[in-house]
């Protein structure tokens, strides 16, 4: 688990926290030289505006909360739910000390176990269709082959969105040369951790599930064999 | 400093420091449990294949290198340079253990102290035009203003570039609202750090200099007034 230590100093110090279960079985009991029990309220995955509501009211009446959330709160995460139910909520919450953590995302995790394919321009596109229309996934998509941006893609599959994953691979298959590396992580930071590049004319969602991070090379990334078998890839800063 | 942990061992285990003279500057002496002289090669900010070779002679040479990086290596940093040296370098360069260590990335850092406008899709582009055509920067701008992705700017100004910033804002204000949020941040997570929030309507360059990131909001993102003043911004997960 990669943690920042001022994410780790604030999870110590924290009277409450709040989060997705299996996000909260990660966080290590509070060192001795704290007082008072540590409340921890564990949530399933799908309710992140009750979670962000939860964390509020605990905040206004005198608690110290710590959301906690993967990779870092402010990408396709918490942070955000956050500031939607602040906007939304009594205006109590709008003089509350609110601070985000930043982490590392899985996208800059990813990227640095493959090589540097996030070295030019890139842009992360979340896959869901529960927060946006498909429409809106297709035409960002093909904008960003355009713009030759390297792609990672988030909320790339779950047992309700099976379909969406080899659909972005078939589009951008046409927009795309098939040599474009793809890379395929899984828990990446993880024990379980499991990375693989292939090309674009071969990816194929089976390589994927629901931990799973996809980033797709621009036109521009480069593949390096390592002399011990696998390769490296990486995107050049400079573009002719 | 935001720095990973992983990174902090490696840091102290290296026999060699290789990087840019203001970054090896912030890394401590290593504690005194690990024996034989640990030594800084520092360089000035403009060559950096140098320095990505003088890393891979060091490191082939049986010495254990840590090539310094302000931020993620990964992001418009190190990392590509120092593959972009093992690509056109001598093939004993592909059998060396490389390896690289995300950090937070400035994008990251900023969006953090505003809020969360990375909660949406998003982008990050180098306005440096010593890298690649000014006509590229200005063609990835539309797309990514058409795609709808909050923007991050890196390597906004220098003095050889003063002109750069202004000209993408003039671009941007033409295709994205004029009360569209703009993040100025410079030195994020240093003592000296500085994060301002302007429209876009009122954005110039004037707020920027060679050590800012600015972000650019989506016309998703949205503004919350503080009670004690001043704003966070975000944008929401859901797009209708």
């Amino acid at each position: 688990m990669l943690q920042a230590p001022m994410a780790a100093e604030i999870l110590a110090q924290a009277t409450d926290l709040v989060g997705y279960a299996p996000y909260l079985a990660r966080v290590p009991n509070r060192p001795p030289l704290h007082t008072g029990a540590q409340v921890r309220h564990s949530s399933d995955n799908g309710s992140e505006m009750e979670r962000a509501r939860l964390a509020l009211r605990l905040a206004q009446s005198g608690r110290d909360v710590a959301v906690v959330s993967g990779g870092d709160p402010g990408v396709f995460a918490m942070a955000s739910a956050v500031f939607e139910a602040i906007e939304q909520g009594p205006s109590v919450w709008r003089g509350l000390d609110v601070q985000v953590i930043p982490g590392i995302s899985a996208l800059l995790a990813v990227a640095a176990k493959a090589g540097a394919p996030l070295g030019g321009d890139f842009c992360a596109i979340s896959l869901s269709d529960n927060r946006k229309p498909w429409a809106i996934v297709t035409r960002r998509l093909a904008l960003a082959a355009q713009a030759e941006f390297a792609i990672a893609l988030y909320n790339v599959r779950s047992v309700a969105r099976p379909w969406q994953l080899d659909a972005a691979l078939d589009m951008l298959r046409q927009a795309l040369p098939g040599e474009t590396p793809v890379v395929f992580a899984r828990a990446v930071s993880r024990r379980e951790e499991d990375v693989s590049i292939v090309a674009l004319s071969q990816a194929a969602a089976d390589n994927a599930d629901m931990r799973s991070l996809v980033l797709i090379g621009s036109r521009h990334t480069r593949w390096i064999s390592r002399s011990g078998g696998g390769h490296w890839v990486y995107t050049p800063r400079t573009v002719l």
